[in-house]
């Protein structure tokens, strides 16, 4: 469980297969993300027959609701949201430092009122890793303090040295739930229906998360503070896309990623659109995870190898065509960019979801373009070709 | 082409089957509504998986969003929706009637403000005609003066005689578009891709509505007017469930059906609830629509054979079992009521989707069991059953 190989390498991109308890994850890779245990305004079966491999679950919010026990008692999230294949859990970090909301940040951890129903709420190193046990998720992540993009050298070495502690209470925890010494229920009840404690060696995996901010040398410091406190199945990088630049966002990958141990995978968080997919695989990043997509699809904006198209353009309304001539995913399959339109136009549920499979395979086939790509040892090649393509776009 | 043979005959319950240029149906049948072209939430593979043989496409909506134009320039709503079976569009006549914004009924039409951008517009038996000639359905829907359910005497004979002459109207244009007379568009174009001029007479056929309120001397003389303008591949009851009780649907429905010829599918419009199918079935009904299953579905209201399920209650929160354990739906197969439950709490739209499949299929499968018992000879006893067991429920 938890390994990681690696297929096939062309100079900083690789190709590998990481293998988890819920199955097999081919990188590079992207996640959708499941906000409240589905992928928003998607049927688990349209996300796997979109090319997901693992989706990526919100602590913070599935810990407001419907609470962790619930999902507990349910069986995990997996069980819980009929999802079969493998699952991510993120921490809570970035979602309690970046929703409104928060109150205090101490050592213990962060104090912040819940949006759902304006309750007191604390989330610690340790609660986050007992929330994401009882969600059951193949990978955990630790819990971080995210600063924002442009957060000063002291505020950034604040969060980053912040984050290394909170790291070893993560591990310290995540290893009492692993040998069963907890099963992260304050008040100490064992797990009744026992479907949790089979194998708990190897249903779990914790990957620690970089931070640093915009400061190579914090970002390295973290990686070295992490690396001590390994060995890890996996290492995130954190605490970008989130106002800094892209040129600075490809800085510190650049400086980071050369450092990073080549044999672990490497999973940069938030990311990302479609060209940072192509752009964070071109400096060695194996895993995504994005809101975009979705989000982007429930506006009405979608992505195409020919231009964002926006669609409720009156110019689309007697569009025969596919949104996307290019694409496979089941909308461009049989639906017109007219009748998608109309959907939108007249508020139909069914337009939202058609144009969210679109971009999340949109998303999907770029990571497996780029796998094809690098198995075959054109990365370079495709890559190029696929951004001046990409960057000819116009908006439609 | 529009051919309807009786299958089995079982007191005044009958089972047929109805051939339309799109497919046949096998009745009794329910037909799901898709207002927009699209059923509420549901995929067109959604709505075919469930069973559903025919649906139903409202003229008024589809007229003013996207503009009929827009759907024949498309290719028609089959084309357009990408719905490959039988498809009936309604008159628009309910809607102008019983939606806010009506101005004016005279005897050339009526003038209603559009609910969409306040325009002021008119349907007439003439544009109605040509509206559903240009979104090509297999059943064309005749315009109708509907009146509210306590409507008096005067007020429904008022009615149902404009029907009666509005029926020559639509008629005659009806047969104009048949012949290619006319294309139905005002200004006298041809129909340039020629898609809609394959086989003109076979395309579309167009079905009375019977009128007359609560009141059956009214009922008998709008048949009666019906049937000598005449013949009609299939009769439609509309003027219920708009208001008036239950008993009082039943006893016009049993005035009314003995004196409807055998041979002749009979379409109650706009009905119904679970029990309002197998009420209509046991009175010789064979056609049903209604916008219940998926409007509820959308409230988090759900049918189930052990009782109406208030999706959201508090006491579903873990509940492991499906929503209806009786129930074969795409739902049910998969999900827990409990995650269900979620769905709703956490307001994400695949919960919608979610019990509209469910509460389609709970009709669907009404009317499947329906035929079942009626080709068995025994409805009597299937029908005593099912109501009982219905009405032992209770809201969960």
């Amino acid at each position: 469980m938890f390994e990681f190989t690696l297929d096939a390498v062309d100079g900083a991109t690789r190709a590998g297969t990481l293998i988890l308890p819920h199955g097999q994850v081919r990188t590079p890779a992207f996640m959708p993300v499941g906000t409240h245990g589905a992928v928003r305004g998607l049927h688990p079966a349209e996300v796997e027959r979109a090319g997901a491999q693992i989706i990526l679950g919100n602590t913070y919010h599935l810990h407001l609701r419907p609470g962790e026990e619930v999902i507990r008692t349910m069986g995990g999230l997996h069980r819980f949201s009929t999802w079969p294949r493998p699952m991510l859990t993120d921490s809570g970090g970035f979602q309690v430092f970046s929703l409104h909301g928060l109150r205090k940040i101490s050592e213990d951890g962060v104090e912040f009122v819940s949006h759902i129903d304006g309750s007191i709420r604390t989330l610690t190193p340790e609660s986050s890793m007992a929330i994401q046990w009882a969600l059951g998720a193949d990978i955990a992540m630790a819990f971080d303090h995210v600063v924002p993009g442009q957060a000063s050298h002291d505020l950034a070495e604040e969060g980053m040295e912040r984050t290394l502690r909170w790291l070893e209470r993560c591990g310290r925890r995540h290893a009492e739930l692993t040998d069963g010494r907890s099963d992260g229920r304050s008040d100490g009840r064992t797990d009744e229906n026992g479907r949790q404690s089979v194998s708990p060696s190897v249903r779990q995996t914790l990957w620690p998360i970089i931070q640093g901010g915009t400061h190579e040398d914090l970002r390295l410091r973290s990686l070295t503070g992490t690396l001590e406190r390994g060995p890890w199945t996996g290492i995130a990088i954190g605490g970008l896309s989130v106002g800094e630049s892209k040129p600075v966002m490809h800085r510190i990958l650049e400086d980071l990623i050369p450092a990073m141990p080549p044999e672990t995978p490497r999973y940069l968080m938030g990311v990302g659109f479609p060209e940072d997919l192509v752009q964070g695989i071109a400096r060695g990043v194996d895993l995504f995870d994005c809101v975009a997509a979705t989000r982007n699809g429930r506006h009405g904006s979608a992505w195409t190898m020919t231009g964002r198209v926006n669609i409720r353009n009156a110019a689309n309304r007697t569009a025969e065509a596919p949104l996307d001539p290019d694409c496979d995913c089941e909308t461009c399959s049989r639906f017109s960019l007219g009748y998608l339109r109309h959907l939108f136009v007249a508020q139909e549920l069914l337009g939202l979801r058609l144009v969210s499979i679109h971009n999340v395979r949109f998303l999907l086939r770029v990571t497996e373009l780029a796998r094809a790509a690098i198995v075959a040892g054109e990365f370079e090649r495709w890559s190029r070709e696929w951004l001046r393509r990409y960057h000819e776009r116009e908006i439609r």
